[in-house]
C-alpha cells in the first residue's frame, strides 16, 4: 500500500470532509499540522486573532459547510477554545480539532517543558477533552492510527459532533497507509424501521398532530426531506426560535414560530392539546419554549429518535424522514394560519429609536437568501417576533448561549459561503468579548453588515437581575465606529439613533454593501426592550 | 451561632483572603454571588471584558496581592477562563473561582438549561475542573457548606493554587454558621525538623554548593528569609529567568540569570560541576534552562521539598527557610562576580532600531520599584539579558506561557498596587488575543506603560519554525496607536522605528506617565531577534 505522512492524511482527511478553510493559531507545536494545511492545495489557513475566536469561527463555517476543522497548539491553546467546543457539541456541531503535542520520547519523558501543568500531565488534555466530544484521543505509535483518525471522522459524522485528535510532533511524521476511505454513515436498518413503524402508527392514530421544527437540521437533504414530509402528511407545524426559517415561513399549515401564547392563545392551546406531536431536531430549552411546558411524543434527531419513551439509536435522520415519506397518510389540513407580528412599518419619524421600530424596520430589509446571525441577548426577543423571507438561514447560539459567539461566527459563515449577504445583529457587550475577529473579517476582503445593538449595558442581564440599574450590568463605553479603522479601511460606518435615521442608513447600507463591509451602530435606550421580551422574560422568571 | 447566607459567607472569605478587587463577567447565574461583592464595603467587582480576560486580570493581581478571585457563569463562563485557570495552576497562582449555577431543583431535574450540553449535564464542570484546581466542589444542601469552603481555602492556600466552588442560585441564600475563621497553615513539624536536617547535611558536606532561585517565591516572608539565607549562607546563587530579580541582582554573591554559556562557559561549568545545587521555587523548564542540563539535589517548593530524591511534603518554603537559617554556616565566598550584559546605550543613532539598542535603552529606563511585565514571545530573551535596577518586580508566564495573558494581567497588576510604575512588553501578536482590557485599564484610569513591539508577525514562532517565513506566522497589520482612543482619551500615545526616536520618547513618556497611560509602538524588524535569543533558540532546537 502508498504510504503517507500523518499530516498529510489529517489534510486529505479535512479536504474529504469538504471544508477548505482551516482555523486555529500557530503554535510551536502545531506547525507540522498547519504545514500539511498550507501544502495543500485546497486548503486555507485563517490564522484566528484568538483560539475561542478561532474556535467561534469553525463552529460558524461548519453550520454552512458541515463541518469545521481547528488547530490549536497543546495546553494553552486548546484550553482557550475548549468553550467553543462545548457549545459545538452542545449544539450539533461537528468539529475536527487537531493538537500539536510535543514529540513523543519528550512525552514519555515527562519532560518539564512550557504549556503543561507542574508536574506536567501530557494525558490530561485528552482526558479533559474526552469529557465534551465524540471521540478524543491522543495518537501513539502503538495505535493503529488509520483506524484512530477514521474512527475519529466516522463519529463526527454519526453524531454529528466535535472529535479530537491530538498529535505528538514526530507522529506526524511517521508514514502509515495512504487510505483515507469515504466514510458514509448507514442507519442500523432494524431500528430505522421499527422506529418508522411506530411513528406511522402514533401519527395516523392522532387526531390533532403537530410538528415541531428545531436548529439541529442542518444538512439540506434532511430539510428537502423534511419538507417532504411536511408537505404530504399536512401536518400543521409551528418552527422554535432556534431552527426559524429552516421551512419557510410561507408554507402551508406554518403555525408560525412558538411564542406562547403570545401571539394568540388559541393557538398555544391548540398545540399543547395536540394528541400527537412530533419534534425534528429541537432543544426543548428555556429560550425555545420561554417558559411554557410543552412535551414531544415523537423526537426524531440526528442520529437517534426517541418514540413515546422508546429509545431508537443510530439512525439518521435524514433516512427517517425518507422512510416516513413513503408511508405517511395526508391529515387535515387546519385553517390556522400564522400571524405577521410587525406591522408595516409607516414612513419614520424624527424620534429616538425603540425597538418596535427597529425590528420591524429590520425585518424589512431581511432578503431571501440572505443569513442572519444573531448573538445572544435582548435583540433574539426582537427577531423571535419576525416573520422571515423564504430562503433566508438564520444561526445563532441560544442554547450554549456564550456571549461572544457571533462575531468569530460570521467570520466562518462568510468564508463558508461568499455568495450570500450575511448579517450580524449583536449587542455592543457581546461584540466586546471577541471583537479582534473583525480584524479577520476586514483583512480578508468580506461583506457582511454587522449591526452593534449600543443600549449602554448587558440589556438581557439588567432584566434577569433584581436591580435593572445594577452597576455590573454596565459596560464599558467604546467608540465602536472608529474600530473598523483600526483593522483596514475600506468599511462602510453609520450610526442610527432615530427612526429617521435608521431608514435613511439602511437604505445607503443596501447599495453600500454589495461593495464593501458595513458596520453600523444603533442606539436605544437601555431599558428598551422588544415587546416580546418583556413577555417572555416576564415567563421565563416566574419558572 | 448567627447565621449567614453562603453567598455573604463567601464575600467574606474574599475579604479575609486580603482581596478587594474580584474579576468577572456577569452572568445570569451569578447574579447573587456579584451582589454579595458590591454589596461588601472593602471589595469592588471588575467586570472584565471577556472570561478568559478576567482569569488572566485574577492571575496578574494574586501574583503581587497573594490570591485572586473570579466569578463567571457556569458552562460558557467557566469554560471560557479555564486557560487562564489552569496557568495559575501551572505557575502556583492562588486563586478562588466561584461558578453560579441553576438552582438545585432544575438540576435535580435536569432541565434543559441554556448554557449546558445535550443532554444536560450539570456534573461536568465540576468534573473538569476537578483536574486542574487543588479541590473543585458543587455545593448542595447535604454537604457541610462552611466545611467545604473553608477546605478550599485552605487548600488554597497550603498548595498556592486555584481552587473551584460552583454554586447554585438557591444555595447562595442558604443560611450557614457565621464563622469564617482565619485560616493559617502550619507545616508538618517532624517533615520539617527532618528535611531542614537533610538540607544543613547536605551543603555543610558540600565543597562548592550553588542555590538557584526561581518565580515560585511569592510572599514577601519567603522572600526575606531566602534574602537571610544567601546572606548568611554566602552561596553563590542564580536566578531562573523566571524569578529574575526576585533576590536584588546586585546581591553579593550573585552570578546572574541562568543563561547557560551565554555569558561565560565557565560560569556554566562552575555551576554545572556543583556538588550540591539547591534550588527554591524553581521550574526547570525549557524556558529556564535554554536547552541545557541542569539537576537539582535539593529542590524547595511551596509546600513541599525533595532532598536527595527523598520528598518531604507539607512543609512551608517560609518555615523551611526560617529553620535552615538558624542552622546554616557560612561558605566560602566566591570570587565568580556578575556580568553586565548591555553595555551602556551612545547617544542614539538615527538608524533602523534594533533589540541590540532596544533592550539596553530599556534596561536603562527601568527604575528600582518597577513592575516589569512580559508577555511570551522574543522580547522574553532580550529581557533575560538585562540587569535589573534593585526591586524591580518581574511578572511573567513562561512555563505556561500562554500568549495573550500579560495585557489582562497588567489590569490585575495595577489594581494590585497603583503605587508603583507598571511597564509592559508585549509582542503585537500577543497583544492582540486579549486587545479589548484596554478598555478597563483605560477606565479605571490606570496609568501603566505599555510597549507594543511590533515586528510584523509571531517572531518567536518563526525562529521555531521550519520556514522562518512561513506564511502562518504572518499578523494582519493593525493601526495600533489608534486603540486606546476607541477607550478613552487621556492616553499618551506614541512610536518609535528608530534609535532617536525611541530615545526622545521615552525621556517623554517618563514624565507622561505620572499623568496618564503611555501607549508605545516600537518597531523592529520581522527576522530582528535579541542576540541571547539566537543564541537560546538554537540550543533549545538542538534538544
Amino acid at each position: 500500500m502508498k504510504k503517507i505522512k500523518v499530516s498529510k492524511y489529517l489534510a486529505k482527511t479535512i479536504e474529504k470532509l469538504g471544508v477548505t478553510e482551516v482555523f486555529g493559531v500557530p503554535g510551536d507545536y502545531s506547525f507540522k499540522l498547519i504545514e500539511a494545511v498550507e501544502s495543500s492545495k485546497t486548503l486555507n489557513w485563517i490564522g484566528s486573532t484568538n483560539e475561542l475566536n478561532a474556535g467561534y469561527s469553525a463552529d460558524g463555517y461548519a453550520r454552512i459547510k458541515g463541518a469545521g476543522v481547528l488547530i490549536t497548539t497543546y495546553g494553552v491553546g486548546e484550553l482557550s477554545c475548549i468553550n467553543s467546543l462545548a457549545g459545538s457539541a452542545a449544539e450539533n456541531i461537528p468539529i475536527l480539532m487537531l493538537v500539536g503535542m510535543p514529540s513523543t520520547e519528550k512525552i514519555l519523558k515527562n519532560e518539564i517543558i512550557h504549556h503543561n501543568l507542574f508536574p506536567p500531565d501530557y494525558c490530561i488534555f485528552t482526558d479533559i477533552f474526552s469529557k465534551i466530544t465524540a471521540k478524543a484521543v491522543m495518537l501513539t505509535k502503538s495505535l493503529d492510527i488509520n483506524k484512530e483518525i477514521d474512527e475519529c471522522i466516522e463519529e463526527l459524522k454519526r453524531r454529528k459532533s466535535p472529535v479530537y485528535i491530538a498529535i505528538p510532533q514526530d507522529i506526524c511524521d511517521v508514514e502509515i497507509d495512504d487510505n483515507p476511505s469515504d466514510i458514509n454513515i448507514f442507519s442500523n436498518e432494524k431500528n430505522l424501521i421499527k422506529a418508522a413503524d411506530e411513528i406511522i402508527k402514533a401519527l395516523n392514530s392522532s387526531q390533532n398532530p403537530i410538528a415541531i421544527t428545531g436548529s439541529r437540521i442542518r444538512s439540506l437533504s434532511a430539510v428537502n426531506k423534511l419538507k417532504s414530509f411536511l408537505a404530504k402528511s399536512s401536518i400543521p407545524f409551528c418552527s422554535f426560535l432556534m431552527g426559524k426559517g429552516i421551512i419557510n415561513e410561507s408554507s402551508d399549515n406554518y403555525l408560525g414560530t412558538f411564542l406562547g401564547e403570545y401571539v394568540d392563545d388559541k393557538l398555544y392551546k391548540f398545540i399543547k392539546n395536540s394528541d400527537c406531536i412530533i419534534s425534528i431536531g429541537t432543544i426543548f430549552s428555556d429560550f425555545n419554549l420561554f417558559g411554557y411546558d410543552l412535551k414531544s411524543d415523537i423526537c426524531i434527531y440526528e442520529n437517534y429518535s426517541v418514540v413515546k419513551n422508546c429509545s431508537y439509536e443510530n439512525i439518521s435522520m435524514t433516512e427517517l424522514l425518507d422512510t416516513l415519506n413513503k408511508n405517511i397518510l395526508e391529515h387535515n389540513k387546519i385553517s390556522f394560519k400564522m400571524h405577521k407580528i410587525y406591522p408595516k412599518t409607516e414612513s419614520p419619524r424624527d424620534v429616538e429609536l425603540t425597538s418596535s421600530y427597529l425590528y420591524a424596520r429590520l425585518e424589512e430589509f431581511l432578503e431571501s437568501n440572505d443569513i442572519l446571525i444573531n448573538d445572544v441577548g435582548i435583540s433574539m426577543f426582537g427577531i423571535a417576533a419576525m416573520t422571515f423571507p423564504d430562503e433566508l438561514r438564520f444561526e445563532n447560539q441560544y442554547y450554549w448561549a456564550s456571549i461572544g459567539w457571533a462575531t468569530p461566527a460570521l467570520l466562518g459563515i462568510c468564508l463558508a459561503d461568499k455568495s450570500r449577504r450575511a448579517i450580524l445583529i449583536t449587542g455592543e457587550g457581546a461584540h466586546q468579548l471577541t471583537i479582534q475577529e473583525l480584524s479577520n473579517i476586514i483583512s480578508k476582503n468580506l461583506n457582511p453588515i454587522i449591526i452593534v445593538l449600543n443600549n449602554y449595558g448587558y440589556t438581557i442581564e439588567r432584566t434577569l437581575s433584581k436591580d435593572f440599574n445594577a452597576k455590573y450590568n454596565n459596560i464599558t463605553s467604546w467608540k465602536y465606529l472608529d474600530i473598523p479603522n483600526i483593522f483596514g479601511d475600506r468599511v462602510f460606518t453609520g450610526k442610527a439613533t432615530t427612526e429617521k435615521e435608521l431608514d435613511d442608513l439602511l437604505k445607503i447600507v443596501k447599495i453600500e454593501q454589495t461593495e464593501r463591509m458595513c458596520y453600523l451602530e444603533i442606539f436605544t435606550s437601555a431599558d428598551d426592550i422588544p415587546d416580546f421580551g418583556k413577555y417572555a422574560i416576564k415567563n421565563l422568571k416566574k419558572k
